[in-house]
């Protein structure tokens, strides 16, 4: 009689796990990514090109790819990036995936979307160290290009607002859906190990869950870098006070994505964690007052890891060939 | 009855055309690319990963794509490369497309192949700027590096022949094959146009072909630049002589391949004629003693372009990210 009961009993139990999961799972705070619901191919396409070339800077050596390497988690996972002539960027090149999803672009927000984001670099004497005219006359002058805007935008001139529009359109495609942890938010309940499930635990009561939630697990929110203890910055960077002028949000800095962390390294607005441990550490102590254990800290970066998802997947774009009107870069002068 | 012998006449004529066309395909000096016939798939794969990946690099910034950028006609576009903490380099660097056919690698042939080519760069203190050592240490620090290899090789320790033979694995696959010339030659005989073909019968008359024909339109001899007047160079660079110790191979370089000319500006070893047009007149009166016309320039220049052939297409690669025992990289030390 008795083992008849057991697997009555354990298919009872085992309903009851279920309908826990499929109410817990509505009540997540991290949601899994949806794929973009509307782009325009055309503007994609054109987008990924101009992504990839240097000759929107002033060396014609840096692209957009240059810092935000689509190969390498959307990030050049150095600590703070290399700009025209080798200068050394102030903070570290945040990654270009999921980015769509920000509240908005860079580090201190500045840029209210991924279009405004995406004339930045080119003009920045510190990173691209073009000029937007420059560029336009650059583009201007590779017949290939004049025909795939106009195909695109429908008119004569190529101007800088279609430059960064056509940017931010192939950005948005740059989503990663299909991390390991978003097939276990859809149900797939062997998707992730015991550990990394109490990791995920860890991660929501310890508090971390409070700033990085969402489908990007973050990018959603200006937080204080520091709020139980102070971080010592290796950056000079002021943070968010840059934008709003107000004292109280300095050294508030926009909650990085977590999605595909485990690419993105090295970490914090001033890349001073080369290693997630030492980030989960940090972030524990000075944001938290928490100092994790060694097996909590791990648990917790094994819960990390599962949120690399699907990378970009494309063909590498071959660009047009410049024309003998082309102006020629001058990297050395 | 007149209209009935017409096309009999054209017939016999157009015969006759054709059987002229076979025996000259034949005789032509240049032949179509053929695309690789044996390759290591796991090899390829893998060296495809080595040759988009900084981290061989010093300051884990420049990659063997940063320079031979497959978007770009395997070249930089740049007169000399950018090198580790923005070193100019002492020549232009050549294409990586097709190199397969060159006779030997580097514009004075230092190493006898590819697999003796890829190691150079890394090691360079000008280029890459690391140490065969440093790169391997790298490599083994990454798990599905590691395993990788392992697949590929069948060892349990990676070293530098393996690296080596992989990216030049990957850069056999580099070939362009269908170019409208090529098709041209394998019989299409509206694959390129009357000037087009005008412009080639001047390549072949003027004598441009005794250096470059076979089927990479150059890559295999070695020339002096400057033969009927000197060439006054904007690079240090000795050519052949540094090899052969041969005081005959002063200022004597590989002869580059012209397949994708259109794509590889600017030209010569020190890049400096930025267009097809300038390239051809100074070949013209320099290697040749002849000054073509604006009107035979423009169309061995018409010819040059029909050599653009099929570009290499993959997809980005995604590389392994690195563990917490990967060294990090120091650009600014």
């Amino acid at each position: 009689m008795r083992f008849r009961l057991v697997p009555i009993a354990l298919a009872a139990s085992a309903s009851l796990v279920i309908a826990q999961a499929a109410v817990a799972q509505v009540q997540e705070p991290i949601q899994p990514i949806i794929p973009p619901q509307q782009v325009n191919l055309g503007q994609v396409e054109l987008g990924k090109k101009l992504f990839f070339d240097p000759r929107l800077s002033k060396s014609g050596f840096i692209s957009c790819n240059s810092c935000h390497n689509l190969s390498m988690g959307g990030t050049d996972n150095i600590k703070t990036s290399i700009g025209d002539k080798w200068q050394q960027g102030p903070v570290n090149a945040p990654t270009v995936l999921n980015s769509s999803l920000n509240l908005a672009q860079f580090w201190d927000g500045r840029a209210a979307d991924l279009k405004a984001q995406a004339g930045g670099p080119i003009a920045n004497p510190g990173e691209m160290a073009f000029s937007h005219t420059l560029a336009i006359g650059i583009l201007e002058s590779i017949p290939a290009y004049v025909r795939e805007f106009k195909q695109v935008f429908g008119k004569d001139k190529i101007d800088i607002d279609q430059v960064t529009l056509a940017i931010a359109e192939f950005e948005k495609t740059l989503v990663t859906p299909n991390s390991r942890f978003d097939q276990w938010l859809l149900g797939r309940k062997d998707a992730i190990s015991a550990d990394e499930r109490a990791g995920y635990e860890l991660f929501k009561t310890s508090g971390c869950v409070a700033c990085h939630n969402g489908p990007a697990v973050g990018g959603n929110s200006y937080q204080k870098m520091g709020i139980v203890q102070p971080y010592k910055a290796s950056s000079p960077a002021e943070g968010r006070s840059a934008v709003t002028g107000k004292e109280i949000d300095r050294f508030s800095f926009k909650v990085p994505t977590l999605r595909n962390v485990e690419m993105t390294y090295p970490y914090f607005h001033d890349g001073a964690a080369d290693t997630l441990t030492q980030a989960v550490d940090v972030m524990g102590r000075l944001q938290l007052g928490k100092t994790f254990t060694k097996d909590e800290n791990a648990k917790i970066v094994a819960f990390l890891k599962t949120l690399t998802g699907d990378q970009p997947s494309f063909m590498l774009p071959i660009l047009p060939p410049s024309s003998d009107a082309t102006p020629r870069p001058n990297p050395f002068k």
